[in-house]
């Protein structure tokens, strides 16, 4: 068998054992009976075991780099697959598989660990995991390091391929400059809310129609997809035929469900509108997280969260909810859903104060990493930066430092792409509305004019271009935060 | 590494797989979108391919082999399994590969094409599809004949250990002689049933909520499993830790989710309900189709027919449709889901008349594998064997030879298990009420009592007993056909 014959027949069959693990992960984010979960985690353990063996396989990774050093007699896009796998060797061939999976371990359990710390309030429970988690991060640093790209550089570009700090550092510093004051001057005199939505209760069969509605009126094609309700909202694809969203009822806030069905709608329609000749290889799904992050914040907060939207929609709310919003007017629920205020929790937060968060993270996690702070002196850093740049600081480290998921499974330089993804879906949205009357489309409630053209000039694309490319092909230059700034500015100063 | 050794570790391996092509079947039948079949189709392939290649590895075949001959050395439960893997081996030993994957393929597509016949009305579609799946099974029974299981009872006993052609004719002509008459007498002067049962519209809300109460009185344990609905109902177990069952609401048809929720609940419990140490092992699971229905039916006729249940639930049920059944009294109710009629559909065939369509199949069977008929002699055959137990004649192949999907997916020798199901449920419920009081029970809303007892006499010993062991345990006596006779003549003589 050719090299290029044992790749594609190996691909294959990875392709199947992805498969079979994103199933068992959506059935248990989304439906698994808990007293499931041990019996679950011994067969994906398994599994993981089976997938692992097949990648580190001699044979395997011979053709890839076989076939690495034939480039030029591959097809285009067979060339950009087996240059992403050569490079994903490295985590093969440079981890020494004991760390790998004492790690894999370490993972199954650091979670929990987090949960419980974070219930109970006491951060000390944590510490021994976290100092565990990222020890093995600074590990994984030193193994992988290349010549241009070390220490917090080789995190971040994982996630976002060539952002490295001198990027986001100069990111955040706009930032920084442009909305840390802007944001105190906004949320200063905050304007008086309707009552009948900010204290209502909101049945979630109610919730649920108007999320089914969101579906068609954003083209969610039901045949490749489907919406479910889980804990947090997610998107969960794995083939552009296969694209599964979810979403979460709260009584005692409306909005919740409806932006998060449309953001996660934003990135499901990445995934349903890939080529589907990429389906059976490895370059299906997003291209980053950052890219991703700007088609489900573009669609949520740009389209989902403008007067044009509503002035088509609102209507619809108000049947559904009848006689409860029939005294609510349409400005009332525009002012209620594009309120800012500087609040704690990052998941909870407005569009405009959400970079602030996020900013947050970034400079915690680079004095990590660089081993500038321990694991001990998170609490304190974190409540002296929330202090810095939103002017509140956190009671308990439950909603503070313990509030979110990521460091526990190890993401860190993960949090930066999702202040980068607004800022990208701000540039695309500009040079989108150069091409299509995007107010216009809305309003005839023709949002399929928008899906074409974020498929044509983004979603098509899969992983074959880098996020510098789609950004040059969406906008024709280079990222610019000024465009999410000017938004954001334009939007609350009125 | 022992053979012994050999074989725990392959079991874990197989058990691995067994979970993600259960979760891949159970996402298919209940909410996977539809253009994902092809997709999905392809993952499937490759993963029983894997299994296959397993299964069939000479290592694994000799551990099985080598423990078979060192049987005395094993632990009890171990032999067990050792027995019925080793008797399994015959599939993967006798039937030629080629043969065996050319009828994979042929799987993968001969439901559908009976799907379009169904739908078409047109038999012919069929006939070459099903002469195949037929040429398969009669040459099935071929590579597999021993010397005292030939023909018909090789696959009979595949679903029945123990019962052949002898026992199941016993069988059929004692409910011949005791039956056909009968059910002629008793639906001869229907009795007129509340229109507002027959002709209502049952909000499906409504109908989800009383079906989920259904799971509290039946004490089934949602962190065990859970319910959801599908086009046609059906259990779906893994281990005892995870067993889920569908439902189905239809708009017309109150009686429908009801029954087909508690009949998926008997079936549920009997997994839930085997002793947990075989979860791990190829031991989990109900021991035959037969007493696998017998637990489904008696929960759905015997308890869940009973004017003790509805005495005490007949008010919930009030309340939830109030106020459409304010008028209707339990009387009405109790004559609605306990009349009899002979139809035509099999699926929807009351308790006292679903035998005769079992013993129609049956008859056909046991003909067509001799190869005393040939699948053009069908429908003819069909019609005619109707027009002699029911006394009805179909006006279409779709609601005559058409209407099952069994013989489609070559499962011959699986229907009479439906039959004999019932008749074990009758026996069954004969012997549990001489050891505790089931009216009582039920009447104390304390169905507890019973499932204490089906688990303490069936469902703990999992596949460990052969079905004729499970019926001397559980009532003391073997098999015998009466108890059915005499419970559907004492529940319809009234």
């Amino acid at each position: 068998m050719t090299s290029l014959q044992h790749y594609l027949e190996t691909r294959k069959k990875l392709k199947a054992y992805e498969y079979v693990m994103w199933l068992m992960s959506w059935d248990a984010e989304t439906e698994a009976p808990k007293k499931s979960i041990e019996y679950r985690s011994k067969q994906l353990e398994v599994m993981a075991g089976e997938i692992y063996a097949i990648q580190s396989n001699e044979t395997y990774v011979n053709a890839i780099e076989t076939l690495f050093k034939e480039l030029d007699t591959l097809e285009h896009d067979l060339q950009i697959e087996i240059k992403k796998e050569h490079r994903e060797l490295r985590f093969i061939k440079k981890i020494p598989k004991d760390e790998y999976i004492a790690y894999q371990v370490l993972m199954s359990k650091s979670v929990h660990v987090w949960a419980e710390a974070k219930h109970k309030n006491e951060f000390s429970l944590f510490v021994p995991t976290l100092k565990e988690v990222l020890l093995y991060q600074r590990n994984l640093v030193k193994y992988l390091e290349e010549e241009h790209l070390k220490g917090y550089d080789l995190l971040l570009d994982m996630y976002e391929e060539g952002f490295t700090q001198k990027e986001y550092d100069f990111f955040f510093d706009t930032l920084k400059k442009e909305l840390v004051d802007f944001v105190k001057e906004v949320t200063k005199h905050p304007k008086p809310l309707h009552p009948k939505l900010v204290t209502g209760t909101f049945d979630k069969e109610k919730q649920k129609a108007f999320s089914e509605y969101l579906l068609d009126v954003f083209y969610y094609d039901r045949e490749r997809g489907l919406l479910k309700t889980s804990e947090h909202p997610f998107t969960s694809g794995v083939t552009s035929v296969d694209t599964r969203i979810t979403t979460r009822y709260l009584e005692d806030n409306l909005a919740s469900s409806i932006f998060s069905t449309i953001h996660e709608m934003g990135h499901g329609l990445y995934e349903i509108q890939n080529d589907p000749k990429y389906d059976d290889t490895y370059l299906h799904g997003g291209t980053s997280l950052g890219i991703h992050e700007s088609q489900s914040r573009m669609y949520e907060n740009m389209i989902g969260r403008s007067k044009a939207f509503w002035t088509v929609h609102y209507q619809k709310l108000q049947l559904i909810f009848s006689p409860q919003l029939d005294e609510v007017t349409l400005e009332d629920f525009m002012d209620y859903m594009n309120h800012s205020a500087r609040t704690l929790i990052r998941v909870e937060a407005d569009e405009l104060t959400y970079a602030l968060h996020i900013m947050v993270r970034y400079d915690i996690e680079k004095k990590l990493i660089a081993g500038d702070i321990e694991v001990e002196d998170l609490p304190q850093l974190w409540n002296d930066t929330y202090e810095a740049y939103l002017g509140i600081r956190p009671n308990t480290n439950t909603e503070g430092v313990l509030q979110d998921i990521h460091w526990s499974y190890g993401s860190f330089g993960y949090f930066p792409t999702y202040a980068l993804g607004s800022a990208y879906g701000a540039q695309i949205y500009d040079a989108m509305s150069q091409a299509i009357d995007i107010e216009k489309a809305i309003l005839e409630n023709n949002i399929k004019v928008i899906n074409d053209w974020t498929k044509e000039h983004i979603h098509k694309f899969a992983q074959t271009k880098t996020p510098k490319e789609i950004m040059m092909i969406a906008t024709q230059k280079p990222f610019d935060p000024m465009h999410y700034v000017n938004y954001l500015k334009g939007k609350y100063n009125k």
